[in-house]
């Protein structure tokens, strides 16, 4: 893309536009985007923007970032803008509009006609995140007394504008969805076959209010490439078409990272658009929580002291000690989240899978400790008995650790609480309190302190 | 589901066959399959799948899992086994066989005809995680002679048995792909129209050695609902379906996931199905490198036993201060791999990264520090000077950590190592390290130990 851009570049200095032309017809609208947002002075963009052919022209709009986006609309005369969003499908347009600017958004909506500035409002209006924040509402729609050649004329006169006709749908005067149809099906029909005779009416629908977390689970489940959205009296409102849908995992992944590090509210910006102290807000609380959590640890070593002051060496070993049990605590936490939000497990599989954590912990925790206690003994010449109690503890830190980090995500989903959010931080700070008592015990135990 | 299990097993015992089927029947494949997937019994199982219209049982049979397809392989005779195959697609067969025992495989491979048997073959040899090991072989491919009213014909007769016809591909005799064509752009010109006239041919394709990630990306980018795969001299072999993508990025997640718990070589199999030994082994490589690295810190530790030893309070603050040190880290690499994967963030922008999370850094550590401080001189009425060195550390600790937790992934990316593997354990034992060191420094310093 930099090589094309050096290219245009070039040309736009010798005045060469026809040249610049053949260039980006070389190209599809993803690239001449990715083109456009290389350059940073707001005369160039618009000029290459204006070089587009018109059909291209919305196209390309789309995929460009909303800075760029905001530089071309700001640029714009009236007719310019109304062109450009004339071409654009709904759910686009109220994805641009969100990014923008109030003087920008109100350029945007003058220039829309009235009946399409009611729906962009419509959608605007929908709760993040929901079904009908992610929708669309430009679908097929056939009655059921249509014949397969009416419903393909129909296509043939207005498919163009609809952002997928792959899939139809078939409603009542009402409005009401009654059956499903794609375009799979309609082409392999005879052309006299009446629509209702063919129709699928055992769908699959959410709702407008639906999490779109939801909907994301019944894409994969059902392999869609888009599905209907109703309203509680079952009227057809739009359709949620599947590249959206891998937007919308994307920014659940996201989400559950970052709950799982301890960042709370992630936004839906990208990283470099955070601003700093926004960041640093959701980062401060659960760190001030796991900070003043930790006293719990630095009691219990205070607790302890006089068996310390004996035996200063302990002290070397409660690295070791916590950050063991907190790998193995995360190590845990970590898959039994993921196999909860890939539905591989539930709730009711708790047993089962607090028996086999366990099991993998006594492996683990067996081979850890005899590595611990040879390396000890050998390399760094460790007296016998503390080698000992530092080995037994670790067999026992990593049997805990694994069944607490387990048991918390799964706890969670029990309560109906976030299994991500009782993530990692929270069990290494359970995790290293039951390791020190342990420690502690053990040496007073064996080392007669 | 379990109610209409528990229907079913009434109808099963008074053997009203006919009922059985009119529940079926109101019910979806991917339903039906949820159903059968509730019942354990072999003979069951079986009694129930052989209930289903034949046009059904195919799809409901690539829904179920594993464990149930392989009875249902198992009992059936060879004509059935046939007749279940001849209706799958050939990356739905590849994915079964590739989970099925060799005895099932071997049946399965009898029961298909010889040109299908070469081809899931072919499909078998492509590496894991390839573009060739998701791709299916069952698409629509025109000449670019060929007219519009030809092309719709094709498509009526053959379109029935292809897992997408909504892309349609243009090739020439040696089989290389020349252009793409939508169905939505096929269906909205004239009949007479030639293919050549109206193909797109400037399209995006993936060679079958690329690997998945690349495609996942550029279904993102491209908002692509399926995309070709050829070989190195441009022949069409395949194309891959959104579908399936959406699997390929829950594995990647999946192993993003793993990899920053320390846990490597993610399996495919889920939580359930993956052996205790199989797991135990994933999980105790980094736990063995990370326990014997975390001799660094006890080192440090015992290096600075003079200090320890005259005062003896400094240890209970160690816990603290090294997790708040592995927290921080851990939200910075979080962030920072995340961002690298979704693209947002690269390499060439780890100035940018770096002067904002130091910023973040400085914002975070002096509330925290503060904090911290009030807390340790009101609460826990500790001397003065330690509540001091302590939360002075905080300070440097943090500002270090997040550094760390930044620096490590980017660096990663910049040598081509995969920024999820230099997670956060990794990240712990290092800002650990930084922290001891610090903090034993100004603790000599200001106590004048």
């Amino acid at each position: 893309m930099k090589k094309i851009k050096r290219i245009i570049e070039d040309l736009l200095k010798e005045k060469k536009y026809f040249e610049i032309k053949k260039e980006l017809d070389k190209l599809n609208a993803v690239e001449i985007s990715d083109v456009i947002n290389l350059f940073k002075l707001p005369e160039l963009v618009i000029m290459i923007f204006r070089l587009l052919k018109k059909d291209k022209a919305a196209d390309v709009f789309s995929y460009l970032d909303s800075e760029h986006q905001e530089m071309i609309i700001h640029a714009s005369t009236d007719v310019e803008t109304r062109e450009i969003f004339d071409e654009l499908y709904f759910d686009d347009i109220v994805d641009i509009i969100e990014e923008m600017p109030s003087d920008i958004v109100k350029k945007i909506l003058k220039n829309t006609d009235r009946k399409d500035r009611h729906l962009i409002n419509q959608l605007l209006k929908y709760p993040d995140n929901s079904a009908g924040s992610i929708m669309t509402t430009e679908y097929v729609d056939f009655q059921k007394n249509m014949t397969v050649q009416e419903a393909i004329g129909q296509l043939k006169k207005t498919g163009k504008d609809k952002e997928n006709i792959y899939t139809c749908y078939v409603t009542d005067k009402k409005g009401k969805l009654e059956g499903v149809l794609s375009l799979k099906e309609l082409i392999s029909k005879k052309d006299s076959a009446v629509i209702e005779d063919i129709m699928n009416t055992n769908f699959v629908s959410v709702n407008t209010h639906d999490d779109q977390e939801k909907v994301a689970d019944l894409f994969k489940k059902y392999d869609f490439i888009v599905m209907p959205v109703v309203d509680h009296e079952n009227r057809l409102l739009g359709i949620i078409t599947v590249d959206d849908v891998l937007d919308v995992v994307d920014q659940e992944v996201t989400e559950d990272f970052h709950k799982m590090a301890g960042i709370t509210s992630p936004t839906d910006d990208s990283y470099l658009k955070t601003s700093i102290f926004t960041m640093a807000k959701q980062r401060i609380g659960w760190l001030a929580v796991l900070m003043i959590s930790d006293t719990i640890s630095g009691n219990i070593i205070q607790g302890y002291e006089k068996v310390l002051a004996k035996s200063i060496i302990l002290t070397a070993f409660i690295p070791m000690l916590m950050s063991s049990g907190g790998n193995v605590g995360s190590q845990s936490s970590t898959v039994v989240i993921r196999s909860l939000a890939l539905g591989e497990i539930s709730p009711k599989d708790a047993f089962k899978v607090i028996k086999k954590e366990f099991s993998i912990g006594i492996m683990v925790s067996i081979v850890l400790a005899l590595l611990n206690f040879i390396r000890l003994i050998t390399l760094e010449k460790t007296n016998f008995v503390i080698a000992f109690v530092v080995s037994l503890t670790l067999v026992f830190t990593v049997i805990v650790s694994k069944l607490v980090g387990a048991l918390l995500p799964l706890g969670a989903k029990i309560v109906k609480a976030d299994p991500a959010v009782m993530a990692t931080p929270l069990i290494t700070t359970i995790s290293d309190a039951v390791t020190l008592v342990i420690y502690f015990n053990f040496a007073a135990m064996f080392l007669k302190l």
